[in-house]
């Protein structure tokens, strides 16, 4: 194996409003930086603490048993709950450390991890639950997204809302044109507010768990209220921010807007998005652009899915080899494990979402002085 | 509308290996720089050529009319065939420019173009073709993705094929893991190496031409001999930089990655990748993964998949309204248009795939000194 | 010599209105992009050739005797005389080339000069008049920083004047606080606005060139109606800005803000400017901040003075080694040189200071949605 | 007032190699994020603690009575010693915070102070002790700094040395061409290496804090061993680098390298730096380049000088007005402050020249593949 000693990472996104996360899964804590936040913002650990709620594991029993309490800890950037345009620092602690649940895996890389790249790219790696690569680091992002959000929602109206649309081959209807929230969401374990079909999607997800396997799924988010003219092209434009930041995801494997790739199989003459006046608006009489075009927000909500690959870390043996070459059969993992990312995919989607439009804001801006 | 003066775009790809494009559809030029070119390395016209050669209109009935020469010229960065690590501009005249062709359409938006977007974002716009958001500005990308694919060739063996693996609802086998190269893909016009299913596609390409109507379908990239350790997590992981890249080229709505979409549908333990030797490296007996594990290259092939929705211009008249409200009739255009962008779309999918892994290969990288 | 070859260079400036340069001294031609220029600007090549004619050579027998007419074009960006919001290029054609004034120089690295720290970083170098090192480079940013200045001027009102501020050890009096402007300033060919001052500078300068050799000095530069609020701090300071693109250009060996190096034998008690109300606003009775305070303008002109060290090519000869090691006398150059920059480097100065503050413009702004 | 509601800060420096530092110096800790530092490093808080002990107030009667432990905690990045290549964060707490001492500033902007700028930018202020704007911030930079020196010293064998090198008006010989280390240098509490000198020095200052006055000075700093090659042309050259690093410093208003601002009364014929062979290198027979030629090292040492201002805190009263602009005698402060930060200084140059140096490193690189 190739070594590559003195590498080092990508840990910011965005270009005015950046976030920078850090922290390894089985460190003392993951965290993150928003700089470029406005000043003014009223702010506190209450806006942060709900969505890293919504992510936590062990809310249901569709999810990891790993116990967290994860909360958030400002450090920096709030003067009597306010913003001062300084970095907003937040801080989760971890509680249930336990590296001791990977020792085993020590010369071993899991089948679909990150093990045996970060190992090729770093030469060295973190012992346990693959450090940065591990899906702990969302909370950072979710930390940050709740913090966007507030600063959409209080200046510019942005309503952002993701949900289960599938999962394994249980697809829900089309409901990206929907008004509903976040509670609708919520409404059951699984986060698809078709309730028949969360029932049909429970049903398969914890049929895999029986057989200690797992099921991938997607997730769709609608973001309204995004204002005309949002979206930086050439190289900026909204749906490559959005794309990038969904892909950056641990799991995600695809991303479409609007049509996405059901609109190859159309006509042109039927997948062009006519304009109609909307409430005094040029607003569209379709919306298989997913509210964008040519990069820029066109006014209409702003629709994306995101695909999740089935969770890599199994309870069933594997045949596979060790870095010597040794062919071994990789028991079932004694550490906690997702059967299905998806519920908890939900904030991290809005959260990544939040990200990219809150840069976007501050980048479609009218200069003072 | 709400007019944001004042307001301006981002141009450039990239950290280290960094792209910008510049030119108007029916300006004098485009053109490009390529900055974090390193030095050394033997570069002429004569590499960027082809790949213009690929993606010019004209090349066969199946695409636009236009007529461009798409000559280039390199304006810096090299003497005596030699790259000096300084920027490399390379030009690309416009010879056949018709903004009279475009007249018509001052007050009225194209639908599922970008000329709204556009006006409510700068208040101003190109008179004409779409100005920066037109496909013409793919010409710089080609040429600027031709010094990329020379690089990577030259320095790392990288080998980057692109096909056309769906038109509308024709869809090729899959061809990912096969060896073969552009001469195999450009046997027929419309650019996909199974022979019988080109033959469908073009069939359904004309029948929509001769119908004013246009068709969509999905490029597929191979990138062989990528090495393990490439790619910049968290946030430029290899997939969400490929993703970014081909989501930033117009009319793509969609990005997956391996087994994709489809691969959500699968159970964990049927989609895991195993491990294996292969010649004296680990390597994986599947590659579900599209050779990417954590936003690290595996070193197996890096394979995805591109969504393009059919060209928004099309030949037949469309109900819409003007910037004013009014219902208006939008006959069908004088200009020059593509029935199927899928063919020409191929070079471009090659030149992002490049452009990324020329910045991947700069950025993994070991100090000297 | 460790030759790193696979290295390239730095060309962009700016984090929003960002400029970039190409093109090597004796190539066909320098040229510059301007991005995140705001649209809506009326601009011309008229705005752009002031400057040029300014920083141009053969203006006096001050300066070089190469003659260049430079002349600007513009390639993109611009629709009937107005600004896009697309990238602006502007290209500079280089008609006076004489790559063989400097053959003998192969295997001589010129004392002073970048041709070794060149040749150690590169492995490659231009072959002549010092490829991108060359101050030829200057006219590109020339041309960028009149694009700024146009913004400026119309969108904020914001004034840029520079002049030479002390030639050899021949030093004018503080005009900082003055409101004279460029008509002034060139009034005589040194380009300092005290008359008398000006003569004597002139008597060294034609001094030294007569004796083959050349004089350093200073210049100083003074920004009027900068808004309070623009400088971006911790690390973008408004004086870091402009320190750091002062010190990008040729030949300079310093820079200082305000009362700078003298300010250092002050006390606290002296140095220190007391608020006083001026014209309804908070001023400073005296300005020894030099129109910054932590980094941020506070709404008094802006004052800096940047050193420029005696030209390193002079019409004497040099006893030096070549890259073998052996002694050379290095016989005078036959290439045209300046035994005095600074009156070309007026115009230089406040192209960076103008491309400095147009980004910082663009930073400090308020979102519209 | 202007209020400029809604903008924020630019808190990183750095390419690859990159520093975001966060934190008020009066809420619960400062911070900083260090990215792209090399896996395989190693690190502990015995690397950073030396440095903030020479940072830390209190060490000596010459600096400000504020008491602080400065000890540093590494938060991520590290694993069993050794650094992973992930982000290494550091957090000082902040103990001894005082922000009762401020409250009768609320509404007296401070002279030459950051309080009117930063209100004038953000509409909102830290209410105490200067918020980002103060000193404090340094320690996040001293914590970084050490880092990258750790870097720089295990990888390249760079070595950094700064020094007060005047002091008002007394002014220390040129030492630049010394081997001394940081010993030599704390041998005395004003850090100057010359004793006799740092006497002279340490008088002065002792009388302006008699006085309730403050003293400014300057801080020379060589870094030895950089490899020939570092340094970024066009933009990034190593001057223009290291000059926005050093004017980034709080009281910073002067930066030179080599000979600088003196250099400019010298003649080309003086100035230019010969060749001569140096244990089998090409090297110069002076240093007036101070190491630097084209923006690009050249194996010299490099030398710079950083002008420091008065401090502005004094214990005298000054008249002033107030944001309505009332005349108001401010009374002299009871906060704790330094007469002079020049002995404290040191470190934090150090620390920004290793920041600067890092990324240099980082940048001019060989691809492996």
């Amino acid at each position: 194996m190739n070594r590559w000693e003195f590498t080092a990472m990508a840990n910011s996104i965005g270009t005015i409003f950046t976030v920078t996360t850090f922290g390894e899964s089985h460190g003392p804590c993951v965290g993150v930086i928003i700089d470029g936040c406005p000043a003014g913002l009223e702010l506190s650990e209450a806006d942060v603490q709900p969505q890293l709620d919504r992510r936590r594991p062990g809310q249901s029993d569709l999810t990891t048993g790993r116990k967290e309490a994860d909360a958030a800890r400002i450090l920096s950037g709030i003067e009597n709950g306010i913003t001062l345009g300084t970095p907003v620092t937040v801080v989760i602690d971890n509680k249930d450390r336990r590296p001791g649940d990977y020792r085993e895996l020590k010369n071993i890389p899991r089948p679909s991890h990150a093990d045996f790249t970060y190992r090729a790219k770093y030469g060295v790696s973190a012992s346990s639950g693959g450090g940065r690569a591990s899906a702990r680091e969302t909370a950072a992002r979710v930390a940050a997204g709740a913090v966007a959000e507030k600063y959409l929602r209080v200046g510019h109206g942005v309503e952002i809302v993701a949900w289960v649309s599938s999962a394994g081959d249980i697809e829900a209807p089309d409901m990206s044109d929907g008004d509903f929230g976040r509670d609708t969401v919520d409404a059951n374990a699984i986060r698809c507010p078709d309730a028949g079909v969360a029932e049909e999607m429970a049903t398969i997800v914890k049929r895999a768990a029986d057989e200690g396997d797992s099921v991938g799924g997607t997730v769709t988010c609608v973001c309204r209220n995004v204002p005309a003219g949002w979206g930086e092209p050439i190289f900026d434009k909204l749906e490559a921010r959005l794309g990038a930041a969904m892909l950056s995801i641990p799991a995600v494997k695809g991303f479409e807007v609007g049509s996405g790739f059901a609109g190859t199989r159309m006509r042109g003459s039927e997948h062009n998005d006519v304009f109609v006046m909307k409430e005094g608006r040029l607003g569209t009489a379709s919306n298989r652009s997913g509210g964008i075009q040519g990069g820029i927000a066109n006014g209409e909500p702003v629709v994306f899915r995101a695909a999740f690959k089935p969770t890599a870390t199994i309870k069933r043996a594997q045949q596979t080899i060790d870095y010597d070459g040794q062919q071994v059969r990789l028991e079932p993992r004694k550490g906690r494990h997702d059967p299905c990312v998806l519920p908890r995919a939900v904030p991290v989607v809005e959260a990544m979402a939040a990200i990219v439009l809150a840069d976007m804001a501050r980048m479609a801006v009218e200069p003072i002085g």
